[in-house]
């Protein structure tokens, strides 16, 4: 029987909150994230990778799914518009940061627990 | 400030246990279940409307990453091949089920915890 080398073996967890289908998972959270830290939209979908109209419909999408408005931005000015969360939106961050944050402790004594002996 | 409406609010995890890219997850996990319950390959893909060729591509990728082999299937007799899992799929399908058991339990905890304010 072959084994599994368990030294090169890693866990990946996905945590997602949701009303219908969309809402906030580990995507709509970075951008959220990354809109706190560059204030810019398009800084953000050029550092995910992600085209502007992906972007924004993962953004429209969770925001249509929890009912609440995630970012607010205001347009141009001299130095273009600027974006920032919502306090729901912060809120809500917040508690997926923590949510996750805890899952992520829970999971790495759960892996040990069941794959420690490959 | 809108709200979410906190009694719709509902979580989801995957966990993925994996070495470079796809191991196993939900999918791949989904897949092996059937094949214990039909030991019959052509209806697990039914069962999940998936085509033949991506369920038996998700079972390569993740025999091949993973390093060992999952599902062995024996060919043609009078009713057809059957498919079953290897021992060190059985054990792999164990783990990873155990473990995104407790996952479940400690997640429910966390999920109240964090948005339960909602």
């Amino acid at each position: 029987m072959n084994h599994i080398n368990n030294e090169n073996l890693k866990y990946q967890i996905k945590a997602r909150i949701y009303m219908k289908d969309f809402g906030i998972g580990p995507g709509v959270a970075k951008i959220m994230e990354l809109v706190k830290e560059t204030e810019n939209l398009s800084e953000v979908y050029r550092i995910m990778g992600l085209s502007s109209s992906k972007g924004w419909k993962m953004i429209k999408n969770s925001e249509e799914d929890l009912g609440i408005s995630l970012i607010k931005s205001t347009i141009g000015g001299s130095g273009g518009g600027k974006s920032s969360l919502t306090p729901e939106g912060e809120q809500l961050l917040q508690s997926y940061q923590n949510f996750t944050k805890e899952i992520e402790i829970e999971c790495e004594k759960l892996f040990h627990k069941h794959f420690q002996g490959y």
